[in-house]
């Protein structure tokens, strides 16, 4: 990485950390010059880049001030859910969605796609290639069933960050999160069990529910704090549930980190009620604050919580690697695991497993969740600036997906069939509840670096917003 | 290739098909050389090949002959497992095989592992180390959830050979065989359901079907001409089966080829009584004979036969692609693949398009055909040679599984336990049943080209397997 964006990015953490207040002065370009043993020009860009980033703002013969806060559009409620358990429905819609083939022609801000164009990835690639030259041809042997050692070494290492300490021999590499969520729904629950999901939940998450003949029961949720802990044990006390399935940290789709101590919490209740947790973490490692915060898994002391992540969000999703830590739930998870794939895929095991090793998860890492920031406010800019007035946002924490909520009568579906025309689509909020609720919601992908095109994309989708709401209040 | 093992392929081919017999003498060397136009050490050299295979054999000042018509063991006799529905049992054995990691000190003889060191697969490993560099990055993204639509082009022409008239969108593509089954019979049965599947059976399918919550009706099973449709239909008019699990061309464990008539009398039954066949095609272009049988889904007019594959033995089973053809099921399959994983890594089934787009499959299959037609020759031969006499073996039409009968009281799991100490490993025989029969069987691999050391191996489990049977009855 070059000296100015590693400048920019220290200034950038120091500015979002509060060290700098909206308003104030910033340190003149001689002075970080001075500071950081780099030329004045190095300076100079590295304020451009933020600059360019809506941080700082430049003031003639005064030198560079902190951007004055942004407006930022209001927060949704909590959410409502009915109180029962449901059958799910709503796999046409989520068909549509991931049927979707990628069309030069149409920009898609629906869909839950990392952005992939970093070169921090390169050294991924550059090992993917070289292990199909190894003469053993590691790649082309079933893997064991609980996966490659070796990146199942690298991953227990990783998971230290969150605050778990767990031995290669925990973890069962999976296909994909997708895998790890649905062998770990089936070691924990019967058809017909209740399983507790946050809501809005992820849309994976509530088919696999379906497909396996569960039945969901959507817990009111705080876009700030998560799961509702007190709705929650209310639906505990009241009905047989089996699985709390929750996304806590950087939550798909409202992107809230649910504070350490409602994490905590959150255990102590399954440990009363004897539940299980299946605690989805595949955003975790892209929260905007350093260190990541911790699982609820890292304080599960007698094995009820089964962590389910993957590389696809943090790395690329086409290699589809994830993992379960599935603590006193192992055997059933491997039974469910063999019968599910048989294994995982070699090679991009192998080629992960080289990728940490050799140093390159971390600062990739970092140069995403700084982009990833920077997404999110421009994102945030583009909705207050293009949207309704009215409309409700998500403050994502951590990944790259801002969950919007236009007025209570609105519906995403038709948004979404009049946005195609305009070479547009997001992801309806509908498919993210179990019963079709947050039909006047939607979901926006902001990963990928911002462009005029982007803008413009998300401009059609606040103006033909506010043409059908016009329309709607015109045949009223 | 080389010249003289090209030659040795044609002869050995000639020989196989009855063009030459047992004993009768073959053309000389000079006219050979002549025929062909090659030099006198290539057919020489051609020779020796096949004399090391055990094809031919010379005869001093006389030229070469073919070789004796071989002593094969007796056919086991046709299976008679419990007729009612059980619950499988099983997974402790099956957990124990597929946990094993690759030991340079254990000689694996249990796992169904082609031969994946034939230089016919190089140009495989270009393509996906070509992948890997390729500037658009395509192993990086989400596939669609059908799969790839170049591999799904691909895989529609292959299963021209075997009769299918289908297209790209009549296919999806699967992490493996193994996610074709469970997202079949997840799509197809409920939990409790009965299945009816052919006996011995491969313990993957019977497995999942123990993980998903199905029961288990093993038919009789002829080791030639495969399932008993007279004990089928007995069962199917006592039983509410939802579903047949067969596996007729090159079946693991045995290796028959069910002949076409019955294929087609298979379907008629089920179509009269209303059920599901989910037809498991993973070795059917291992088929000795060229062209390859036809499976029962060309014969399948009104779309109630699901057709599950993959590429693990035909390729190499790490890459990890498979595919469905479900028929009528479509939709149900691809809401059962959206959740098991998702979708498929992108990188092995863009590398395999590739590979079979540029015209190397055929060749390869060949290749590998007639290796696996040789290996089968030795097997049989070591088997008479070095296992107490009585045993009986099955006579593999394709594929590379030997399945041996040992007699009724042995048990192959002390054999196993036995032979660990020896380094070598075997499947042993109650894996391949619901019920835990065929104790006295085991199953043996004969994909990799023969060596002194696997000799030996093979030797280890008769002598040891002898040695059992005296202290057995030594006991009594
Ligand atoms: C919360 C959550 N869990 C799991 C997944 C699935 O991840 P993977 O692509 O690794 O299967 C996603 C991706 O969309 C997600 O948003
Ligand atoms: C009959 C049969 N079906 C399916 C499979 C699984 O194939 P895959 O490795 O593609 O999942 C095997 C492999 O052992 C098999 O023998």
């Amino acid at each position: 990485m070059t000296l100015y964006f590693n400048l920019a990015e220290l200034l950038g953490s120091r500015i979002e950390q509060g060290l700098y207040r909206p308003g104030q002065r910033l340190p003149s370009v001689r002075a970080l010059s001075v500071e950081h043993g780099v030329s004045l020009s190095t300076v100079q860009q590295a304020y451009r880049l933020l600059e360019d980033n809506g941080l700082v703002s430049p003031r003639p013969k005064s030198g560079y001030f902190v951007a004055e806060d942004r407006q930022l559009p209001a927060l949704p409620a909590i959410s409502r859910p009915a109180q029962r358990p449901v059958d799910i429905s709503q796999w046409e819609q989520v068909l549509e969605l991931v049927r979707a083939t990628p069309r030069p022609d149409v920009i898609q801000l629906g869909r839950g796609m990392p952005d992939v164009d970093s070169p921090t990835l390169k050294p991924l690639l550059r090992s993917l290639a070289q292990i199909s030259r190894r003469m053993d041809m590691p790649g082309l042997y079933y893997d064991n069933i609980h996966g490659n050692a070796l990146l199942r070494e690298q991953i227990a290492r990783l998971m230290l960050d969150s605050g778990c300490r767990l031995g290669p021999a925990d973890l069962v590499v999976t296909t994909g999160c997708h895998e790890a969520l649905s062998c770990t729904i089936r070691a924990v629950c019967e058809p017909g069990d209740i399983v507790a999901v946050d809501s809005p939940s992820f849309h994976g998450a509530m088919q696999t529910l379906k497909g396996l003949g569960m039945k969901a029961l959507e817990i009111p949720t705080d876009p700030i704090t998560g799961i509702s802990l007190e709705a929650l044990e209310l639906a505990l006390e009241q009905w047989p549930i089996k699985l709390i399935q929750i996304t806590p940290s950087c939550n798909n789709p409202m992107g809230y980190i649910m504070p350490e101590a409602r994490k905590k919490a959150l255990l102590t209740l399954a440990q009363r009620y004897d539940v299980a947790i299946l605690e989805d973490d595949v955003y975790g490692d892209l929260a905007y604050t350093y260190p990541r915060p911790r699982t609820i898994k890292s304080f599960d002391d007698d094995g009820r919580v089964l962590l389910c992540s993957s590389f696809s969000k943090t790395l690329a999703p086409g290699l589809r690697v994830g993992w379960v830590a599935p603590g006193r739930y192992l055997e059933r998870v491997l039974h469910m695991k063999y019968i599910s794939t048989g294994s995982t895929a070699c090679q991009p095991q192998l080629a992960i497993a080289d990728f940490i090793a050799q140093g390159h998860y971390q600062p990739h890492l970092r140069r995403m969740r700084s982009q990833y920031q920077r997404g999110r406010d421009q994102m945030c800019d583009w909705v207050t600036r293009h949207f309704p007035s009215g409309t409700r946002a998500s403050r994502p924490q951590g990944g790259f997906m801002l969950w919007v909520e236009l007025p209570e009568s609105f519906d995403t579906l038709r948004l979404n069939r009049a946005l195609l025309e305009q070479g547009v689509q997001i992801a309806v909020g509908s498919i993210f509840s179990a019963s079709g609720k947050y039909r006047n919601c939607l979901r926006m992908n902001f990963a990928a670096r911002p462009t005029a095109q982007i803008e413009g994309a998300v401009r059609s989708v606040g103006e033909t917003a506010l043409r059908l709401l016009d329309t709607e209040h015109a045949g009223e």
